[in-house]
């Protein structure tokens, strides 16, 4: 399945600094993978692995604020796939994508990376599946969360970082993955506002980390009690890492 | 090895509402046990046990809330069990107290509990250990808390609750040991002061239960970017838990 002109629409993300192709059913980016790019380490030169990049958000955000960085991607749907391409190449980055499934990781993948990232497709329980088949697929866990951290894991060098984002309801499948393989693992909570409980989590993991388990204060997205119903609703610091591309640095230091 | 009278203090809990017998070499309760027994969903006429009970602290704290509870606490220590005794004994309370280990559990409480609460003893990484042996014991994580976890659901009921308060460097052994026996798990975060991270953390999981997991907004202790110094920094809420043994139910609903 490809997307053809008609079906897609161009957003923007970061303040325009990233325009992305994306189509107008299925899964479309929306916070997520500008707060994954955000909480991701990655320093100039480093190599970076898109587990399920899907239209590239993720990792061209990442690229659009760490320079020289080498990207890559892989992908289960042919259509986001091109899309991914598409969008690199029209925000004028370099990343490598390969289409291909967690379980059976494309040649050229098979490599040591120095950061992983993803943003397994989210089904929350008690939802309907869609009749669309592109967003059935991106949506629904048919993949268990401790697949994505295994195959995370196989891919990263000793002393590289995964980080993930995922719903908080997947924390005792995620954290009970980790084993002996993942270390020195940090969870950010995010909070729609204060003093809500946690509906995402941001991980962070280092191969081979022995530092203890950290739980940070959560990250509140929203000011005040009930959505205004406009984007000037951004706490300030989500405002910096959802508009200016800031990263959550000190959040996890 | 016992305690005698000149190695003792007696300290008030809840505003005076419990006041117990306690070393004052070795682990003394503080605020864990109280905000323990106060995420407790116990209800009149249910059973408690307080695994690794010390002198009495949570079972006795939930005891002053909670009337009509039948109350039992497992002790390693046969000083703390005879204060534990003592304690429950001078707060009017009934306690049955066994000494022995989680991994041989006494006769007598190989039975159905409604409820099993548990502060493991705690030794933070990187600390030195105590030169007094009852202080070493109870605070050495001799036992991980991965057998606590397992003990507890063997002591359940089906549909009983267990709730544990912990470090939070525990969550990952702490939620890889729930398996299939205990879900619908709850998580609230401790933390000392608004914005900082989990010092501790208070598990809340059910025998059988398939809810799904929840992150809670942290509970905030203390007020204010610094630690003022006396006991008026509490929150509010902290307040009405700490010393007017509110319980944590809001948080928990």
């Amino acid at each position: 399945m490809t997307f053809a002109g008609g079906d897609l629409s161009q957003d923007a993300f970061l303040c325009g600094r990233l325009v992305l192709w994306q189509p107008l059913q299925g899964y479309r980016a929306a916070t997520d993978p500008v707060l994954l790019a955000a909480a991701c380490p990655a320093e100039p030169g480093q190599s970076v692995l898109d587990l399920g990049c899907g239209a590239g958000a993720a990792a061209l955000c990442l690229g659009a604020r760490v320079p020289g960085l080498v990207l890559a991607g892989l992908e289960l749907q042919a259509g986001y796939a091109d899309l991914a391409r598409r969008n690199a190449t029209a925000n004028g980055q370099a990343m490598q994508v390969e289409e291909g499934d967690l379980s059976h990781m494309p040649r050229p993948l098979r490599v040591d990376f120095d950061h992983v990232i993803a943003n397994p497709p989210y089904y929350p329980k008690g939802g309907t599946p869609s009749p669309r088949k592109a967003r059935a697929t991106a949506m629904q866990v048919e993949t268990p969360l401790a697949d994505w951290v295994q195959a995370a894991a196989r891919r990263l060098r000793p002393g590289g970082w995964l980080t993930m984002i995922f719903g908080a309801d997947g924390l005792p499948e995620v954290l009970g993955t980790l084993g002996s393989r993942l270390g020195s693992a940090t969870v950010l909570p995010l909070a729609a506002r204060q003093g809500r409980a946690a509906s995402r989590v941001i991980l962070r993991a280092r191969k081979g980390g022995r530092a203890p388990f950290r739980l940070l204060a959560p990250f509140v997205i929203h000011n005040g009690a009930a959505h205004d119903g406009d984007r000037e609703s951004y706490t300030p610091r989500a405002n910096e890492v959802l508009r200016h591309a800031a990263p959550l640095s000190a959040e996890f230091d």
